[in-house]
C-alpha cells in the first residue's frame, strides 16, 4: 500500500521492549502485500487508534501537532479471504516457557469471542522460541476457559498451534494453515 | 468502544467544507455501537491512517509530537455480518443534481472490486439532498463503466440506491438494507 501525500519522512520507531515484535509484524506485512499483489486474500493491518489532541494548517495539509496513542479493542489486522471475514493480532515474547496473557487485552478476548460467534475466523500469530505458530481462536478460549491462567504455557501452543513456516514469498504463509484448519473441514464448522 | 487511556481531551474537528460529513459518521458509529451492543455485527470505523514524524516520551506514556494524515486506500468501515464480510464508506454531498466521483479514491475503487470478487459485501452511503441512501459496490462499478463520468447522476443514485431512514435505535438501519440486497437472494448471490 502506497500513500502518495506524507510530507515528511515516517518516523522509525527505535527498537526496544515494547517493539520487539517488528519483525513479525514487518513479515506479515510482507505476507499481506503478497496475497495483496496475487489477489489471493485482502487482508490489511489496521491504522493504530489515536487520539488527535492538537493540529494545525500548513499550505501542504493538515499537521497534527499532538496526538495520543489509543488502547485497541480489536486485533491488528482484519480482512477478507475466500469469502470468509479473518481477524488476527501478531504477538512476540521472549520468554520460553510460557505466552503472557498480559499481551492481550480482556476487550480483545471478547472480541475474538464474538468474531467466532458470528461466523468469522479469529486466532493470534505467536513468535515463540524461534517459532511462530497460529494459535486459534478457540484453542486460546478453550485454554483460559480451563485453567484461567496468567499465561499460556508453552508446551500448550506448541502441541495446539500450527507451525507457520518461513519462506520465500509469502514470507510467512499463514493462509496455507488457515486452508488446514477452516477450509479442509469446512462441512464441519460453516454448516452448523 | 471507549478507550479508557486518554490522557488529554480529544481536539474536535471544526465545522468545515472537510467535515461536513461528521453527523453522518455519528449516525453510523452510533449505529455500530448499537449493533454491536446487541450483539448484531461487528463493525468498526477504522481508525485514520496516519505517519508519525515525532513522539516524545512523558511519565503518562508516548506522546506524537507531528503527525500527518495518510490516504487510505481501502474503505472507512468494516466488519463482520452473519458471517460475511462487509466494507464501507460514508460520503456526503451538498450537490443535488450529481456525487462527484472526485469524492473516491482510485484505490478505493479497485479495492470495491476486489472485496466483490472475494465474496464480501461492498457498498457506499451517500448522503445526498438530505436523504442517506445505499449504494452496493455492483451499481457503483457498472455506472462508472458504463458512462465513465467524474459524477454519479442523482437521479441514478435515487433510482438504484436503497434509501436508508432514520430511526431511534438504530440511527441509521443501513444492515436491514444489507439483509434485504445480499441475504434474500443468498441462493443467487454466493452459490456462484
Amino acid at each position: 500500500m502506497k500513500y502518495p501525500n506524507n510530507i515528511e519522512k515516517e518516523y522509525k520507531k527505535p527498537l526496544s521492549y515494547k517493539n520487539r515484535g517488528m519483525d513479525l509484524e514487518e513479515d506479515l506485512n510482507t505476507s499481506n502485500a503478497y496475497y495483496l499483489e496475487k489477489d489471493i486474500a485482502l487482508i490489511f493491518k489496521k491504522p493504530t487508534p489515536i487520539g488527535v489532541a492538537k493540529v494545525s494548517y500548513s499550505p501542504k495539509g493538515k499537521v497534527i501537532e499532538r496526538a495520543f496513542f489509543k488502547e485497541p479493542s480489536t486485533l491488528d489486522y482484519n480482512g477478507l479471504y475466500k469469502g470468509k471475514y479473518i481477524e488476527f493480532d501478531a504477538k512476540v515474547t521472549k520468554n520460553k516457557t510460557s505466552f503472557p496473557l498480559a499481551n492481550i487485552h480482556p476487550h480483545q478476548l471478547e472480541h475474538i469471542k464474538k468474531v467466532i460467534k458470528h461466523k468469522g475466523i479469529a486466532f493470534l500469530i505467536i513468535k515463540m522460541n524461534e517459532n511462530v505458530y497460529l494459535l486459534n481462536g478457540e484453542d486460546l478460549l478453550s485454554y483460559i476457559e480451563k485453567y484461567a491462567r496468567k499465561s499460556i504455557e508453552y508446551a500448550y501452543i506448541n502441541k495446539n498451534g500450527y507451525k507457520i513456516k518461513y519462506g520465500f514469498n509469502p514470507t510467512l504463509d499463514y493462509l496455507k494453515i488457515v486452508d488446514e484448519i477452516y477450509f479442509n473441514k469446512e462441512e464441519l464448522i460453516w454448516q452448523n
